[in-house]
């Protein structure tokens, strides 16, 4: 079974570096995990799949036809914000990049069932959360920290 | 139908305010709802219930039993830490009394879904989040956010 | 802490039993625990109010609005129909009044979690499960299941 | 996107033909979802594996651990049984071999979801779901209704 990270977060100006961080953990032989819609989630999945990876997406409403057009897998939970919880567990490790109040429900339930998270600069703040200043710092330190 | 405020938290510490908290809020006709089980969700439930007050507690796992005694209305959830996502909603408005990650998830769940949110000082740091220096300022803060 | 009993179910034609299930656990002192909404929900609520009872509304939106008028406790969940499963848990006993699949996903988890269950005739068919001939029949039926 | 068919249901005596199940739908070119834990959830996955496909399980405790050795991709849910409707929603269309009450909830939350299900005899009964006498029937019921 390959390593999952989930990718988290939020808003437009953030894409780009989500969409690198997919690229980057696909490249590892990473399977991205996401919330399977679009913006951020679908950047990090785009990401993943021009780097040839694999990606899941865990959707909060009731249709797979929610999911945008990179997700391998689609997880259709129907319990909306609360599928966060599962997108923060199902990564053996998790990236937050940007990121609102939905963020900091994964980011703190990722800190809750013991996943190693790292925020990439610019993002929320959380006290005890390791930052990373690029993609590749993110990628490296969230691998160093399942590989321990 | 009285107004629900739902009192989060966790930590030794915190449990001396939390239960005036849990006073007030009864005082002022409040029904408080918590996660049911030990720590500041039994002491801001013993203080419901030492006013005269109406508690429900809603529980991660699957017995009724797992709840304090002080909880009048069981919720039996069974969804582990994601039940967090049901404490927050639940509260018209809620007040986080110290915690860790999972208050965290449950601030996040509360500005996710507009309830207002108050932060009893000491507490977590959560960027846009009002504080309180008091329990009874935390009270009239929530109570004052509902009423608008 | 009173007993908890669930009532479960829809249909318009199974409303008037569902009222007379309510009015009669309210009679014996149980808190009337319902999915929020209208229809046998309503109803069920609606019978515990008009003798006296207590009752506990667990929606599955996002908004406490959503509660019928009936409701004293308004648990939000935003879990759709995954709340069905929190339904069903957080009664000492469950009894289905008519009912759909939805009410199926009830009856599954109250046998999962070890709830009593009692369908009320004319209702769904589920293998080993008790039924009862008339409201008073189910009320027993759950009561005494309970106290055992 | 491939097709996902979920399998459900529970049983050693059920296990030899949940892994032809798994098998068969794995050499049409679907994903199979499931439990992503031990007998019927495990048979399914490994006739998957066995025919070269690919497989999701929807755990639901807290640890990627849990997931037996066929599983490709983890969904850690955290949320106990009620990841039951997690399983039933990701499919496309959904087998049930044998089971219990868990099952019982999968099937109505697959027709609460709209998802066709199909239950292979001997199995539970709900009134209205299509049976199949053979895996290779079942798999030919669910595929066509997914077609439609």
């Amino acid at each position: 079974m390959a390593i999952q990270v989930s990718v988290i977060g939020s808003g437009a100006e953030h894409e780009a570096r989500a969409e690198e961080v997919g690229r980057l953990l696909a490249g590892r032989g990473c399977t991205v995990v996401c919330g399977g819609r679009g913006g951020v989630m679908a950047a990090a999945a785009r990401g993943a799949k021009s780097a040839g990876g694999t990606t899941v997406g865990i959707l909060p409403g009731t249709s797979p036809l929610d999911a945008n057009e990179w997700i391998d897998h689609v997880v259709v939970t129907g319990l909306g914000h609360a599928r966060n919880a599962v997108v923060a567990a199902s990564g053996n490790a998790v990236i937050a990049v940007g990121g609102s109040y939905g963020t900091l429900t994964e980011i703190g339930f990722a800190l809750v069932y013991g996943r190693p998270v790292v925020i990439l600069e610019p993002g929320l703040e959380v006290e005890g959360v390791p930052r990373a200043k690029t993609p590749a710092e993110a990628v490296e330190l969230v691998l160093a920290s399942v590989a321990r």
